[in-house]
Parts: structure tokens; C-alpha cells; sequence
């Protein structure tokens, strides 16, 4: 093709996203799909939204609504955060914060900040895909973060110093992490900021899911637990990322960033050149329907979505046949399945669509390195606790049948010799 | 700084903007600007957004409206793009059309699909200087695109080769350009296409002020007459990016990109990657606003704008010393003025937000050589006609002053030898 030819090795790198091309193809009707990590539309304050569009498209409004604004982010949102981040342990300022569209864009933005092609990323095994697809434009190298305590950190150096690289970052969601649902320790979280200390790098700290707690006691962010060893943000190497996308709407594309100032300054520099600014009318919405009712409405959120993941656990307790491995997550929309090693899921989910209607991502696109093949994600935000059992019911039946039929060809295959 | 010290290579080497450092100076009492190229607030249709959210709001639409959607842009609004490009002789599908976040995404998106580090981008001097912050990020080489048809592929490829580079694009606005106003000719835009040819590289062709024509015949856009040589927009080297923020608003955030079907299946991939969609909400009101009012409250602006335009070169007419020129555009928001040899821009505006209280921008920022210091930009999008005979009256006289008072220091210096 004439014009591929021309394009850059980076964008000859991207390919689609295993996830978002699924998507499309989960109109079809009968199926269950426990695929996509998206919120229960059901749950969206409308109301709310909508009386808040109504004000701000107003005759005294709609003249700064409708026109451009400052890449820095609507003044009034940026104060809800300072008082937000205030609850959460990190004091900060309104120039401490830049508002993006959605966390994936800060994602975006992070990786033209701080990668060089060759430069090392460190990732978990599994990590959320976005992030992957985020600095994957940016061609860096990628280091497994393991979060055990079980690598030093001179074994990252030694790995980094052998390629010729230099660790810029670990990025994390450290509270019910897309795709496992597990949250960091305390502990494993100052180990994490003692590791950063040492490789002089930055630590990525994405908190999508961080409201949508079901039980347990929450975790201080990694960027306020920094905050109190340091006692200023601009010493602070950590980068907290939040979202109003599980909260209040994703379609809105309205998210932030916490940082130090330099890092926050260069930020809003990147926004201006590449978007100008995240919609004007979108922050001035989002600010009025948080103002009002955010924790009410979070409450809300987290009770629908606990009693789905209680029964997304029951069923998976009662159906699925020994071997299945999963998590047993305290907030967010995702569990996360290891099947007996030889089983692949992607021919699962192939097999999955065509006999019993069920949909699943296949684990391996979360995986840095390309393995995970015997990995799924389970998202139990979107269907109902009666779908649930009965998708999970179907999909246990699916493993089961496939396990005794490999059991079979075993014991066979061992007969013949 | 701790965290300035790990950033990569492209972050440092980005800069505040000049223009939008200068906007957040003029909200002082007693200022005339003719420096934000931004349009006119009181002209937003605000009553027909007001009423397109509402719908997109409304019960059976919020589940839509408030989630996640897909990466390429929302199917209505493609469809009513495709119908309006086929008026400018743009025949496409849906498929050649990508959603943006306005035209300023579109122009970070082609230099992330373009450009690695060392490539060479033609533009013109001088150019939008958003063009050049977009751009910077992926640290391309530039050279100096010429119009009038005197230098020839050759010469562009020698400088390249000297620089072991390779021309990836041309970019360009074609009609009433920010900032000097001016349109290029067909016989020009032929040449353009031409040039690509032999070079191989592609031509971004920037059409946000396109609507707005206030006299004179359109100039077919270069993508309409690249299809109309080779017959299929596959074969086509021209990526056109539209917006919305010139003619419906600009706080929306919306624009989009047509191109030949591989160029968009890229750049969906890098949007997906860099933000997942642009905001759903938006994308449905405009285009319920694009249909319902989109060319009558295009003549509403034109001729509004028209207006002011006629007042602007009637006042430079009038008020001007001798020595100074300026460009005569037939449509858009920009005049672009030169002074007399030895007259800094910069300072003139020092001495002017401090003498007679006129606000403009100076013109170096918009060369990618750093030359055209005795340039400025005046915008006459959003005063009215008696603040623009003011504004304009004010800004001769301090220009004459300075000429005269040089002149006095010329003639004195010429005596003292």
C-alpha cells in the first residue's frame, strides 16, 4: 500500500485491541457476556446529567460551555478533586491537577512524557491492556513488576543496564485491578515506593476503580502513602490517575491527574498540543453532578455491583470443576479465571460462542510478555445475578465437558502406548 | 527536579504557546483583542444544543449517550459527514471518516502515524503554530513547504537526503489559513499534488476555516481534486481534517478526519490506544445540531463575520502608516500584517497591552524557522465593528509612533557620524 509505506514503525506496532473488537460483535442476541469491562448503563445518574447540560447550556452559560477553555481543566472540577484527594490522604493543589479525557488518555500522555523508544516499563503480569496500547505508541521495553517482594531491585537494573535501557516507570492499578480485581497490600505498597526510590523511576498509580470498594477496609493511595514519608507532593515520584468513568460515565471521557508540578506543567503542554482541551460542557456537567451527589450515587454503584460479584462467586463455587482457579475480589467488576494448564482460552471462547452463548476476554492480551493462554477475565458488571448464575452454570459446564474430553483422549493416547 | 530528569527527549522539548499563554492575560478590564483566533460566542447556536443534549439525555438515549462507544466516532454523525463531504466532491464511506476530539487531535494522531524522529514535515511559513506543537512531539525535521511553485521536488529531496531524513506529509491549510488568512489557488493545489507525487509523501490538508468563505468562488479542497485525478480515494496521498469548532463550537471538541481506508484503520487504532472514543454525548448533539441547522447557521456566522472582516480592512485602509502590509482574505478570522523592517512584533505588543490597550499575536511563533519577527496576527472574529475601527485606529497610531520615532533616531544617527 502506498501509504502504509510511508507511516512510522510505532504505528506499524499497534494492532487492534482483542477486547474492543470483540465488542463489536457482542450485539448478537442470547448471548451472556461476561467480556466487557463496562458499566451497567442502568446505573448512569441521567437525571442528574441531564439537568446539569440543561445549566450549563444555558443563555447565562452556554458562551464558556460551547467555547474553548484552558488545557488545564474546568477551575470548579479541579477544586472537587483537591477536596476528593484531601479525603483520600493527598493534599495537592489545583496545580497539582490536570483534567483529561477519561484515565486512558492520561495514560496516553504519560508514555509521551516519560518514554523514549527502549526506555523500560514495568508492568504486572496480568496488567490492564489499555495501558499496554498507551505505551506501546511509545515502543518501550517492559520489565515484569512482580509485587511479592521477590526481585530486587538490581534485578531490574541488571535486566535494564543489559538492554541498554533506563527504568522510567512501574505502572499499577493497585485497588481491583483490571483484569484480576486484586488490590495491592499496604506493604506490598511501600515495597513498591522503595523500589522506585531505588531505580530513580516514577510509579504510574491508576485508580479507575478505586470508589467501588464491597467490603474490607481501604487501602491508602500509593501517592498519599508517598506524601506522608516525604511531606510535600513536588517530592513525590508517584502519578495518581482517576476517572469518573466508573463512577458517574464513561462516555463523558472525563478524568484527572495528581502529580507533582513539573510533571503536571509538561502534561497540560502535551494537552495543548495534542487536543487543546478535554470538552468544555463535560467538565462544568461532571462538576455539577458530583457536587451533588457523588457519594450518594457511588453507594449506589457499589451495592448493585456487590451483590454481583457475590453471586458471580457463588456460582463459580458451585459450578465450576476442580483445577479452575479464580480471584476473590473486594471491589470492582472483574474476576479473574486460571484454568488447568493446556487449556487455551481463546479457542474456549471460540468454542464458548458457538455452543453455549457465553462471552469472556481470553487473558493473554493482558500479559506484557504473551503468556496468560490459560487465562480468561469475568466482568460481572453488566448482567444480572440470575444471568450470572446461569452464564457461569454454562460456561462451567463448557470447562467441564472439555476437561473429561482431555481426559479421555489422555487416558487413551496412554492406552495406545 | 527529581522527576524532570527522567523525562524523555520529545517533553523537553515542548513550549508553552505563546498564543494560549497570552489568552489567559487578557481578561483585564479595558483590553481590545485581536489576538484568540476563537469565535464569536454570542454566535453558538445554544438553543439547538440545548435541545440536542436533552434528547441525547433523555430516557431511551442516556444508556447510549453516557457510555463507552466505539473508537471510529458515532455511525449518524459519520453518515451526515459522508453526505457533506460528497457537496465539496469528496466521495467516501464511512469507513475513510474517523471521529476526533476537534482538528487539533487529528493533527497529533498524523504525526504519531507519520513521523519518527528525524523525518521531514513541509510547512508553509508562516503556519499554524498548533501544527508546529502537534508535530514537535514526534521531532520531526522541517523545511519550508513554497506554494508559488518555486522550488521543485528535487530540491525538497536534496535537503532531505543532507539531513538522511524522508519527507513524510505536507501540511497545509488551504483556505483563509490561521493566521495570514489567505487561500491557495487551484493551479497551486495542483502543483501541491504533484509535488506529493513525486516526493511520496502524503499531504495533510487542514480545512477548519473551509465554511467560512465571505467572497469569491470555493477553490475545490486538494482531496476532492486528488479523487477527481485518480478515481479512488484509496489511491489518495490527501488526509482532510474537518471540526466543527469554527462553525457549531468549539468547546465540544469535535472534528474528523477523511482519508483512505488503511490511514483510518490506523488512526483508529492510535485513538483507541490514545482515548478510546470522543466523548459519546457530544458526538450525538452535533450531529443532531449539524442536521437540523448546520448550513443556515453557517450563512448566520458568515455573515456576521463578513462584517467584521470588511471593518477591519477598511480601518488598516484608513489608519496605516506607510510601510506597513497586510493580506486581504476572502474568508476565515485572520488578517496578517508585516512591519516595516526592524519592527519586533514581540515588543510592539509589550508597548501596546501597556500603551493603548490592543491585544494581537506576534507572528514568530508561526514559523517553524523562528524568523518573521516583524509579523503579527490580528483575529476579527469577536469584536464588533465600532471596537474594531477603535482597536485598529489605536494599533496604527502606535505603530506610526514607533516609525517616527525611529526615523528621528535613524536622522540622529546619521547627523552624530
Amino acid at each position: 500500500m502506498l501509504m502504509k509505506e510511508i507511516f512510522a514503525s510505532r504505528a506499524l506496532r499497534m494492532k487492534a485491541s482483542e477486547i474492543r473488537e470483540l465488542l463489536k460483535l457482542l450485539d448478537q442476541p442470547g448471548i451472556l457476556s461476561f467480556a466487557g469491562g463496562i458499566p451497567d448503563p442502568a446505573l448512569f445518574p441521567a437525571k442528574a446529567f441531564a439537568t446539569a447540560f440543561e445549566q450549563a447550556l444555558s443563555r447565562g452559560q452556554a458562551s464558556q460551555s460551547l467555547q474553548y477553555s484552558v488545557s488545564e481543566g474546568y477551575p470548579p472540577l479541579k477544586e472537587w478533586i483537591v477536596d476528593r484527594m484531601a479525603r483520600l490522604g493527598i493534599t495537592c493543589t489545583p496545580d497539582n491537577i490536570l483534567i483529561t479525557s477519561g484515565s486512558q488518555q492520561a495514560l496516553d500522555y504519560l508514555g509521551k512524557l516519560f518514554l523514549s523508544p527502549g526506555d523500560t516499563a514495568l508492568v504486572t503480569g496480568p496488567t490492564y491492556l489499555g495501558a499496554l496500547a498507551a505505551f506501546n505508541a511509545y515502543e518501550p521495553r517492559y520489565d515484569q513488576l512482580s509485587l511479592e517482594g521477590n526481585r530486587t531491585a538490581e534485578s531490574y537494573q541488571k535486566g535494564a543496564d543489559a538492554a541498554d535501557s533506563r527504568v522510567k516507570f512501574a505502572y499499577l492499578s493497585a485497588d481491583f485491578a483490571n483484569p484480576t480485581g486484586l488490590t495491592v497490600s499496604a506493604e506490598a505498597r511501600a515495597r513498591l515506593l522503595d523500589l522506585a526510590e531505588d531505580l530513580g523511576c516514577a510509579v504510574i498509580e491508576d485508580s479507575a476503580y478505586q470508589d467501588l470498594r464491597y467490603e474490607g477496609e481501604p487501602v491508602a493511595p500509593i501517592l498519599a502513602m508517598e506524601l506522608a514519608q516525604k511531606g510535600s507532593l513536588e517530592d513525590c515520584r508517584t502519578v495518581y490517575c482517576g476517572s469518573f468513568s466508573k463512577t458517574l460515565s464513561p462516555g463523558l471521557r472525563v478524568g484527572w491527574v495528581v502529580a507533582a508540578k513539573p510533571v503536571i506543567a509538561q502534561m497540560v503542554l502535551i494537552k495543548q498540543a495534542a487536543d487543546l482541551h478535554s470538552a468544555t460542557v463535560n467538565q462544568m456537567a461532571v462538576n455539577t453532578v458530583a457536587r451533588q451527589i457523588f457519594d450518594s450515587h457511588v453507594e449506589t454503584v457499589r451495592s448493585a455491583y456487590k451483590a454481583r460479584r457475590d453471586a458471580m462467586l457463588a456460582a463459580l463455587e458451585r459450578h465450576m470443576p476442580p483445577g479452575v482457579q479464580w480471584t476473590r475480589p473486594e471491589g470492582g467488576m472483574f474476576v479473574w479465571l486460571t484454568l488447568p494448564g493446556g487449556v487455551d482460552s481463546a479457542e474456549l471462547l471460540a468454542r464458548s460462542l458457538e455452543t453455549v452463548k457465553v462471552a469472556f476476554v481470553p487473558g493473554q492480551a493482558f500479559f506484557s510478555d504473551g503468556s496468560g493462554a490459560n487465562t480468561l477475565r469475568l466482568s460481572f458488571s453488566v448482567l444480572d445475578e440470575t444471568d450470572i448464575e446461569e452464564g457461569i452454570a454454562r460456561l462451567a459446564r463448557l470447562i467441564s465437558d472439555g476437561l473429561s474430553a482431555n481426559a479421555a483422549t489422555r487416558q487413551q493416547a496412554a492406552q495406545m502406548v
